[in-house]
């Protein structure tokens, strides 16, 4: 990231997210209490609200049917927002101008939010440092690099049940080294102070020794998991499983998936996490992701919940910079 | 169907709608009735509703485009939902597993009805029986099994040009085997107590035995279009003609496609029923297909108001529900 | 066009919007008077209406996510109407009669605008020969033909430039020959009396004699840009450039690519148009399109505003048609 780039507006308010790192940890509360604020019981309509009333908010993926992207559109629309989609893999595009052209010529249709999810590192930023200075980009996930949304309703999630970080060991499982749920979880709870964050993964899914900053690292799982309150398991690709046979994916579950026995020797109410889609059998055994310590499907509804509070922050940071 | 699974709450009504079989003929009465509140005359808005405001229904078709998907997303509309359309063929998921995931993901976004077209029989019912207890699932299309939104549009079109089914002769004809068109409107007639329903198809494109109880079998043509007040033609697949090559084409057509001479040979005021897309030439032609006796173009009005009836009776009984 | 078609109602007021040919001055003078209604300053929230409310518009693109598309969208859902989006390139079905049967289909289920582009001439006429009395059809791009809409949103950025067309030059520089854009910018420009209209193309990109009446013709770009008030670059197709090798594309840029230098020799206020994408250094230096005198992306903007001034012309001639 250039030195000169600010995700936050004049008044040090949130106008872009790109990315979690050098996020004002008071912001990422207000964040979190904005998002309880949006929760609703099972069964119940969830709440809405009229700040985006008026405004479009473009949805530009490259796959037009990712959960990322209809919970962002949902939570546009719940906010009164008008949401178009548009199957758009800006990286893909032959020269870097024609990135910002397309981006000019949805800007200049009045497009408020621009929520970007793309393979390409950079883009994102460089997407939002030329928009005008009205519009705002919302990272919906950028290459291994960062998942800012992910990484806050992760947040949000653990404080749901845990009260608080201080204290807290979190455990993260899996291919860490590609993963930007992994990096955004990391900056969300290095923001929060979270006590303790251990990292667990084979030599090959490990990230280089210069990122994570003050993680504990583990090769085994079951030390890695002894006492944690937090259980985060990662999706694994597949075809990153060495020849990803039958035998490569037993061998990987057997030495780093999360089961009913390895899970005992996490703390008695620790939760397990998992940013979806689940590879059953892989990373993860059925009876854990449906037992009574998986809050793997409240996480979505968390997700929807914290992406209506961004936009409405981001809302309530235009009404406040405008005249 | 097993036996433990009700498409009815405890309160006999309606929350999810997966197939016409078994269904009570007073609760479909009570749909056709409530459809006939939301016609209009050509030219005029449609009539709109807030019954579903706050609500969202979610579209599940393995094509983005096809009709019925954007009928269902209109009456959702028209009701005050948002609505979300995801391209997603839950059978080609290679584990069943991931079938519920996707669902519970789309649930936990607060989804209230899903919406579901799968070419795997038995998917749409499995997904009912997992989702929770406030959402619904209605069926768009299963297979050749049931289409059961079709089957009541049709039975609303047939009741508004006929005024009641006792007396009624009504005339299937073509590829009635591998037809979930004719398998709901068989269940929808026969729960409405229709006169006599006769099925018309070559040897190859006739129903099991057991299938379609009830039912006059003809092979012939002409002699099954004798006097019928009602001729439901359907769609053929040209795949389905031998080698359809034009001359199979011309021999299909010849035998079993409808035309104005053929037509003569029912009632005077018989109506002809078709549930698109039409193959011009081959089950049926132009002259009778755009004829003074075809109610095609009404059936598909009548099936938005339909699917707003349904709709609107799926919110009526979660609100009853509801403490 | 056959003479019995006409895109007027009987009151002499727009009910369809196909072409230009033909349009009265007065209405598109009028047109341009609505559009300039919608305009707002960067920034501020785009005007809203409720004339479309309870209206439904489809969009019927064979590429989903064309700019165009996005544009006509959120027209509609600015004024207030329900807009699906439909997949369908009309022309690839095999049979006409088929085109017949999908528009019959949607307009069964209450569309009362349909905007289509196709590439294959005369089909968007053709649909709208047929539709019901109270439907319209708009063209959102026919073939090589007409881009109607693009011809208004051009003329409107023109006149919000210049305050009037009698004395202008306007150049119009590129593929004129496959090009829907420049048509409909000569008819829009005819009818409005422009001062003088320029074409510059090299011999194969040039249209017949017969077409572009009253344009003067240059093989040179530098005598043909010479004092022009305006100077419309069109995008090539680079497949169009001989063998579009990158020799062939800079020989093409020097000779039709408008730069500085080139620019310097028109009018010191013309503006620069582009109704993009636009190929960066190839029709167009990134110097010139980024430069003070270029208005490319306000074009995008009036496109919004001239699609929302039609659809709320045309719901304005329905209403005065309905009893």
């Amino acid at each position: 990231m250039m030195q000169d780039f600010s995700q936050l507006d004049a008044n040090g308010r949130l106008r872009h997210l790109i990315t979690l790192e050098g996020l004002d940890p008071a912001l990422i509360r207000e964040l979190i209490e904005r998002a309880r604020g949006y929760l609703c019981r099972p069964g119940e309509l969830p709440p809405r609200g009229d700040d985006l009333r008026g405004w479009t908010v473009a949805n530009l993926f490259a796959e037009p049917s990712t959960r990322t992207r209809a919970s962002f559109e949902l939570a546009a629309l719940r906010l009164g927002a008008d949401a178009v989609n548009l199957d758009v893999m800006l990286s893909s595009r032959v020269k870097g101008e024609s990135i910002i052209d397309t981006i000019y010529t949805l800007q200049a249709m009045q497009v408020d939010v621009f929520v970007i999810r793309d393979a390409q590192p950079g883009i994102i930023e460089f997407v939002a440092r030329h928009v005008a200075g009205h519009v705002s980009v919302i990272s919906g996930g950028e290459a291994h690099i960062s998942h800012p949304t992910q990484g806050l309703l992760d947040a949000l999630t653990i404080q749901l049940h845990t009260g608080g970080f201080r204290d807290l060991v979190v455990t993260i499982v899996g291919d860490i080294r590609h993963s930007r749920v992994a990096r955004s979880a990391h900056r969300a709870l290095a923001a929060l102070g979270v006590g303790e964050l251990r990292l667990v993964a084979p030599e090959d899914m490990m990230p280089e020794p210069d990122e994570f900053a003050g993680a504990r690292r583990f090769r085994s799982f079951d030390e890695g998991i002894e006492l944690a309150d937090v259980v985060m398991m990662l999706r694994i690709q597949r075809e990153r499983i060495a020849g990803a046979a039958p035998t490569d994916v037993d061998h990987y579950h057997a030495l780093y998936g999360l089961t009913a026995a390895r899970l005992a020797r996490a703390r008695a109410q620790a939760i397990v996490m998992h940013p979806g889609p689940m590879n059953r059998g892989v990373e993860i055994s059925s009876e854990v992701a449906d037992g009574p310590q998986s809050v793997i499907r409240e996480q979505v509804s968390n997700g929807v919940a914290m992406r209506m509070a961004i936009l409405a922050q981001i809302a309530e940071s235009r009404r406040r910079r405008a005249p």
